[in-house]
């Protein structure tokens, strides 16, 4: 079916046969791809019937002239279909994900999961690992001993129907189209555009399987995406793709200029969960997952967003949400000491004050070196692979806004290895602006796409 | 008979850190591409270094984002240096070559070059062999018994110092970068693209080291390029190349939308150039001959453009030129027989008279399916490497604007295999539009750009 080069009269004289060759043209040439031609891309370069060579220049082609809604959705399901769904019909109605476009010091879905748990959504959830700057929920929950990342299908299911929530690596052949085609995007400097993002990320939570879908989508020196008009643009062609897909589908706009939170790193950040569950945690961590968590119920239950926040303010102020996830730690194998204990995950052997050289507002705290800078002291990983080390990470005594006097600790640095510190003070010093005026404050959540 | 050009090393020890990826980002994002970009994209990709998938991606943001005149020029220059360069220097400053973008009927190499070298120009020419439905001025020379296509390198130029010509095929490493680079636009969508074949044709034309040089730039049914606006780009851009490497250059725009002469086919087209050198051919073809030869003329001696027409007129009807053309054939070892005797070349078992089904005026007479006709009949090759039989053609005996009753012979079609007729037939019959109403006359010459 793929002929190699192109002869001028088969194309114009109306193609019987769907031709890569032609369809590279057609979108190079700014127009609409029919759905059999999406298929056929997507389809023969999964299986290794279009060389990488044409999938590029498609690829680029798509970068620089975009795709239109319907092209979108077509893209979308035809990466979702390349590999296997979880089937959560049994689950009924009420199945609940969350997907954040990755941030730093997000452990937002270790605190949303069970919110939504305890007011009756059905968290099955399949999570990733970090890589780069930003942390992954898989990792973090590997931080607590114990506790099982990966679950047989029926194990899963069952723990869903009993307490609500399970969460568990990436299993089976999720998208591998997108898998395959992200490679390629990698190296050919087509990551970041709109379409491709959003068809990469939808493709994965549609086959995820749940019904009810939140978007955490960040903005700013820590996201992914930097601008809040990308940001905005990313949510919007994702709420409209899964709207597409059947599913209830809304996307939060927030800030990622500063890391969210005070703990960066793994086992800090459980800890640092277990704390907003049991109301005494963070104030920007706490808002946006009480965000996050009415949106959520608001598309599984039909409830108004004043409802949905009232219920979420009850859950956490009556320990429903903190005993939801006692509940979810203990049913996946975890220890649940730290919930009572801040010190029960264990302590890193070197911790290091990190302090202010001069007086004065901390003005910026930019959040991607901030984690950068946790990498480096081994709460993440530069390359897939990389082991962790699970106690590593930073807790922010100080943050944007704050005053501090010369002298005062901004920051506590965790690592095993003391080595490590000269670097990530490096980091800390490029990612942190001291001056004399507070700045003003920027807002936690810019907008909601529904 | 070749000198070596540039050699990797030598490129890169002049590096400190260019990347392949950056490189694909910044053509991506509209910017210029800094010298040492370009090089190191050519030759990294020539090399082996960089895979054809990231090739395909920067070809697909410069076919879409274009390229300014500094990058063209170093984008040729390294194509030039990829391969073997044709050191003229001992012929000196009258070397002469000319470059067709490729028609139907084109047989102009076969006129100019004794016309111009008759007059003193040295043509040392390179040509290649045809493909699709243009054909090759190599293939239209081995159709003179004992043509020798290939010469050493003393031979092919003691053969200029002594008659003023020499035409062989591509012969060692010529641009092979470009040759590369080529291949993948071939399947990638990414040919017709004016900075990437003006830079192609010119990288060729620059290693074959002529100082004057004129390009016959065709628009038109039968050319590569189909719409004059683009062909005059596409002039401009070369002339513009050709000037930044130190030539003396001009471009003719021409009229291919119906074919060139009366003849299409190898045998056919060589004694058709020997009838308008003896001033018996068909006034269309004589016609570019004499303004192609002309500009070649202006540029090398520095004449008038009246001053060139005047001697070429006067090579033509002295007889010069044609004594001059048995000269050249004479010392490459073709017999010049037919120059005298039209049926010297042999002919065609089959001559099959394609009739006018009805009475009127040629309206239109496409000029690629004309080609295509000529192809299917024997006279052109459909992929690399197939044969072709020199006798097979066209004979055009009433061209677009001539009248014709019904049932008058419009073409005589040429082959040995009277079963490849039929689908000539059709051909033809979509080539060629009867009716009542005279059409205005076409420009054979647009424009010339210098």
């Amino acid at each position: 079916m793929l002929k190699s080069g192109y002869s001028a009269e088969s194309y114009q004289n109306g193609v019987v046969h769907v031709r890569i060759y032609d369809i590279i043209q057609k979108k190079r040439d700014n127009f609409s791809l029919d759905d059999d031609e999406i298929y056929y891309a997507v389809n023969g370069f999964t299986n290794g019937e279009i060389p990488d060579y044409q999938m590029s220049a498609l690829l680029m082609a798509i970068y620089l002239n975009g795709m239109d809604s319907r092209e979108l959705t077509v893209l979308t399901t035809a990466m979702t279909i390349s590999g296997d769904s979880l089937d959560l019909s049994e689950l009924g109605n009420l199945t609940a994900d969350k997907h954040s476009t990755g941030g730093v010091g997000d452990k937002t879905t270790l605190i949303v999961a069970p919110v939504v748990a305890s007011l009756g959504g059905k968290v099955a959830k399949m999570s990733g690992r970090g890589l780069g700057h930003t942390g992954g929920t898989i990792d973090k929950l590997e931080a607590i001993p114990g506790f099982k990342t990966t679950l047989s299908r029926e194990d899963f299911i069952g723990q869903v129907k009993k307490t609500g929530i399970a969460v568990i690596g990436q299993s089976g052949q999720i998208a591998p189209a997108d898998k395959k085609i992200y490679a390629l995007r990698d190296v050919t400097a087509t990551v970041d555009s709109i379409p491709l993002i959003a068809s990469s990320i939808m493709s994965k939570k549609l086959a995820s399987g749940s019904k009810n879908i939140v978007l955490d989508v960040k903005a700013g020196s820590g996201a992914f995406v930097k601008s809040l008009d990308e940001a905005k643009k990313l949510a919007g062609t994702m709420v409209e793709i899964g709207k597409a897909s059947s599913r209830n589908i809304a996307a939060v706009l927030t800030n990622m200029d500063i890391p969210l939170g005070r703990a960066v790193g793994n086992a800090l950040e459980v800890t640092e969960a277990a704390r907003v569950l049991s109301g005494r945690g963070s104030t920007d961590l706490e808002t946006v997952c009480r965000e996050l968590s009415a949106r959520l119920l608001c598309l599984c239950h039909g409830w108004t967003f004043e409802e949905s926040s009232r219920h979420v303010e009850t859950a956490i102020k009556s320990g429903a949400a903190l005993e939801k996830f006692r509940e979810w730690i203990t049913a996946q194998g975890g220890d649940a000491a730290f919930i009572d204990d801040n010190t029960a995950l264990g302590e890193a052997a070197v911790q290091y004050e990190y302090k202010s050289s001069k007086s004065g507002y901390i003005t910026h705290m930019n959040a991607e070196l901030i984690g950068k800078a946790a990498t480096v002291l081994g709460a993440g990983r530069e390359k897939s692979g990389d082991a962790i080390d699970p106690l590593a990470g930073i807790i922010l005594e100080r943050k944007t806004g704050d005053f501090c006097k010369n002298g005062e600790t901004i920051a506590v640095l965790h690592t095993s290895n003391k080595e490590r510190l000269e670097n990530a003070r490096h980091y800390m010093e490029q990612a942190i602006v001291i001056g004399p005026v507070k700045p003003a404050d920027m807002p936690l959540i810019y907008a909601v796409i529904e």
